[in-house]
């Protein structure tokens, strides 16, 4: 077996971290330009809109959490000065602690959610046709699935 | 124009992004594992291996690198203390840095390179038939050029 990408397939991974850096980056520009939280702050606080109570652990929040697995602490650290969330002490485990959407970050996911939607609609949906789109989830998915059986 | 994503390219979207921090995650556990200088670091040293004489202005690095645009500077610093990339005084610009790749960082990309291959063939490369293949790069090439020709 050999193990290096052939070229066609190692243009497609340049091509894959290239498109997503600039994506992310024009999205995070979008957002600040329109006052809202950057991205990364949403990553995090859209976890915590979907968890029951909207409170996680902290180590099931690293768990889940997108763009910003390294360095999530000084994150929650971030979020909680902005009063975006709040950590509680876990009655069942006197050293682990919850965090804890706040109303302000509830605010702030509301405010920010069009300007991330209309940003993914406009810099990557209108480029991929619904057959594109669907064999796109297809191979992602493919390769999400082989990374989870491999853990 | 609605200018939000349907539920199929909005999951593609989330796949995307998913897929990504997975792909980009498990390369830099590997790489780590094989005693090798992390992924943003590579990003870093690629770009100056390709450019004339192993030299870039700061400015044009910034530029260049895919995974590290935020905290560059920092990155930069990281990179001189470990001796795999030196600041040079630009003569043209009293102001102005060259950063220039070293001996020692020279070796640590072809130690690196391996290891980063091997991982791009059997966590993403393997899932994309060459036709797969093709339409991936098609679509994220468009993306990529529609973000050039905005900016």
């Amino acid at each position: 077996m050999n193990p290096k990408p052939d070229e066609l397939h190692l243009n497609a991974w340049r091509l894959f971290i290239t498109a997503h850096a600039t994506l992310i980056d024009t999205i995070d520009r979008e957002l600040t330009t329109a006052d809202c939280i950057p991205l990364h702050w949403y990553d995090v606080l859209v976890e915590l809109v979907e968890a029951p109570d909207h409170r996680l652990r902290l180590y099931e929040l690293a768990d889940k959490v997108i763009l910003s697995r390294s360095g999530l602490t000084r994150l929650v650290d971030k979020l909680e000065n902005a009063g975006l969330l709040k950590r509680e002490p876990n009655p069942e485990d006197r050293r682990g602690y919850y965090a804890v959407l706040t109303e302000a970050g509830y605010a702030a996911l509301r405010k920010a959610w069009p300007i991330y939607a209309a940003g993914i609609q406009s810099h990557f949906a209108v480029h991929l046709s619904d057959d594109e789109a669907a064999i796109f989830s297809r191979v992602l998915r493919q390769i999400l699935k082989s990374r989870q059986a491999a853990e």
